[in-house]
């Protein structure tokens, strides 16, 4: 699936918008935005997304809006690859440097009185660096989004987009680090030498069961906040979204038993937090018997795909196979979270069909409403890590706000990441994590 | 020495500000920057930055100034400490994500389309990503400025100062990383790990002898540039700043014995450089034994300090020991150039006094003149490294900028900035170092 942009030159007369509309339907494309580029006498010339499979359908659409009389397709371009031309990410000074005095503050000789203030007291690096409010994105390319192990360097612009969001939702300066290896011992000891640098760090597409043993020894080793996006972060979404979904269909979460399909990065993530959120049963389906000693340990039931679909209230998949419940499988009243992209476990509306109370996909569980509001929350509380009463003060806020017939916020709803940035930062304070004398005060 | 801002209400009548530099003269301080903040009916507000010793005549003149008629001291405040508040530095997106469909752009599901066709085409990274616009300043903090080994925390601030004006006058996104730990392997190991983030490796304040060592070893295992700058970028506007004082005192460079007094990486740096630079005879005093080996090989003449004096031409200093040369060394019609900051090995005042033709100390000697120009010439051309050519080519456009009087172009001149960089590309092609695929297109 692709989305294009397409530069059409169109005669400024009643009716020709529709003749180039009809001409994408009959290519089967589905137009998304249309931006008036330029109004003239005759032509507007517009910017039109469409939808589309793949490169030969995008080039055949351009051929029928081309063919139409009086319409000229000036280019077409995916517009992914256009928005990403130069990199996404710029590191930038705060203020320019405009005169001899402000060269002497910012470095010789004035900079040295501050290295000196930081050497004598080091927690004052809080106020006079940028480290208090950076984060680093670390990652080893090892399990990018659907693609998988496509290493380091690919993996970089979906690094520099959580860091986009990261300065668009929380003002955090956050820096992708890629790290050259797939051994444990040489990621874990790389971040651990760079960590000074940073206020935060933040794992992100890390394969299983690896990833696992990464967090952990970084938790132990450092003393800022650690957290592995893909666990915990994808969590504290789901949870929100499972607390919603519980609501819509009038069950009681904590009384529920919950069924886990998956427990890779995400799926343990979800399970494990479900229980530290006070779930009364979680129960969990993965074939890969290497991932169940991890999750009993942290109380959750190891069970058959049958038993999970047999026995839980809500279900949340995240197994990585499309299709993989049947409808048959669907208990009456259920309620099935299905998150697996771009094509999940079962379609929402199959699954209602067979009688699930309620039911959506990953669509509707967009992890960008966590992550940047957490770690905002836990720089701004200075907090030592980031602990379960975090995680679900986080998930409660993102429930909160999620508008009706929604699952959570959009992620471009500000408000959102500001409410989970208030909720971490007092869930820091209160459960005894928070340190004052690291707070940032640059926010 | 401390450049200190006063918040100071003044009555506005002629005369008044007359009163105020009258109390600060009393006070022993100097005055630099006078800027007004608000200009009301009655009275003036204005910030007025005074060159003091320390905090207690800081003091002393807030109390002489605020004793005056009419006067008051509203605060004043270390103006290094002021600018540092909150950092200097902020990572950004390139532009805000406004909308649905913008999301689907930088993240899922466009940013998929992105990393695969990174992943089948490696140089596309060069053009979808912040990669080859970005340098990553690494250190472990064991030789910052004149402070020594501060560790890397308190060296932060210095690291942000190189990277404000890497922004400033390259456009380069510049990262800090703060590595800790003083071993050379680890050292090496880490910036191996992480250097598919940056496209070129920027090495500030490490301490010899390990930095050279650090330094060989990363260029002989990365692909892209790799430069230590207080070795090279100091050599290159050194060797600028040497170019335009023989031709001050009448001297011919090449055809000249170089005295270089200090082999440390300053020292080291500035004598090879003038050894490939082609300069006829170039001799060089150090008294630690282990820094002979290293010159001689890159072919430096080791001698003793009355040997540099008596034979060279153009004497370079860098020990560290303000006050080492003595007015009776100096051989009349030399070039001297002592780099030692704050205070100097000699006065350029009392070596022309003594006989020298020429004289200048480290104020005269800005390195920020050289390193972003270097580093964005070589990241356009997408140059392999940095090499003898490319440092020719900067030192050389350096010195042709210099004003009348001056040794070298005053770091705000943007012009000097671009003139290295193009010299460096240019350099960089015609050496054959450049990777026309790897060159940036984000400039």
């Amino acid at each position: 699936m692709l989305d294009c942009t397409y530069r059409v030159q169109i005669p400024h007369h009643v009716g020709q918008l529709a003749r180039v509309a009809k001409a994408i339907a009959d290519g089967d494309g589905i137009i998304g935005d249309v931006v008036t580029v330029s109004l003239g006498r005759e032509h507007t010339i517009r910017d039109i997304t469409i939808e589309v499979r793949d490169g030969a359908q995008a080039g055949r659409i351009a051929e029928l809006v081309g063919a139409l009389d009086g319409v000229t397709v000036l280019w077409h371009q995916d517009r992914a690859l256009l928005r990403h031309d130069g990199g996404k990410l710029r590191i930038q000074a705060c203020a320019p440097v405009r005169t001899v005095q402000e060269m002497r503050d910012v470095y010789t000789p004035g900079v040295a009185r501050v290295c000196t203030a930081i050497a004598a007291q080091p927690e004052l690096a809080a106020r006079y660096t940028m480290i208090s409010r950076s984060v680093a994105i670390c990652t080893n390319g090892t399990r990018v989004l659907g693609l998988g192990n496509i290493g380091t360097v690919a993996s970089m612009p979906v690094m520099e987009g959580k860091a986009v969001f990261y300065d668009q939702f929380a003002g955090i300066s956050a820096m992708p680090i890629l790290i050259d290896t797939t051994d444990v011992d040489t990621f874990v000891e790389t971040v651990v030498r760079i960590a000074p640098t940073f206020g935060g760090i933040h794992l992100e597409d890390i394969s299983a069961p690896e990833c696992f043993e990464i967090e952990h020894r970084l938790i132990e080793r450092l003393p800022q906040p650690v957290m592995h996006d893909d666990v915990h972060g994808t969590a504290v979404v789901s949870l929100a979204a499972a607390i919603v979904a519980c609501r819509y269909a009038g069950l009681e979460l904590r009384a529920a038993t919950v069924g886990q399909l998956g427990l890779g990065a995400a799926g343990y993530g979800i399970a494990a937090l479900m229980v530290d959120g006070g779930v009364k049963r979680v129960i969990a389906f993965d074939p890969l018997e290497a991932s169940h000693a991890r999750a009993r340990a942290h109380g959750v039931e190891i069970a058959t795909m049958e038993q999970v679909m047999a026995e839980a209230d809500l279900v949340v998949a995240t197994t990585g196979r499309p299709g993989l419940i049947e409808p048959g499988m669907i208990r009456p009243g259920q309620v099935i979270l299905a998150l697996t992209n771009p094509d999940p476990e079962i379609y929402p509306e199959v699954a209602e069909a067979a009688g699930a109370a309620f039911a959506a996909d990953g669509r509707s569980v967009n992890n960008v409403v966590g992550y940047p509001g957490i770690f905002r929350g836990a720089l701004q509380a200075g907090a030592a890590g980031i602990n379960v009463e975090m995680k679900l003060a986080a998930a409660r806020a993102i429930a909160e706000l999620a508008p009706e017939g929604e699952l959570v916020p959009h992620a471009l709803d500000q408000g959102v990441h500001d409410a989970v940035a208030e909720a971490v930062k007092t869930a820091a304070a209160t459960s005894g994590i928070a340190r004052p004398d690291r707070a940032t005060t640059a926010f």
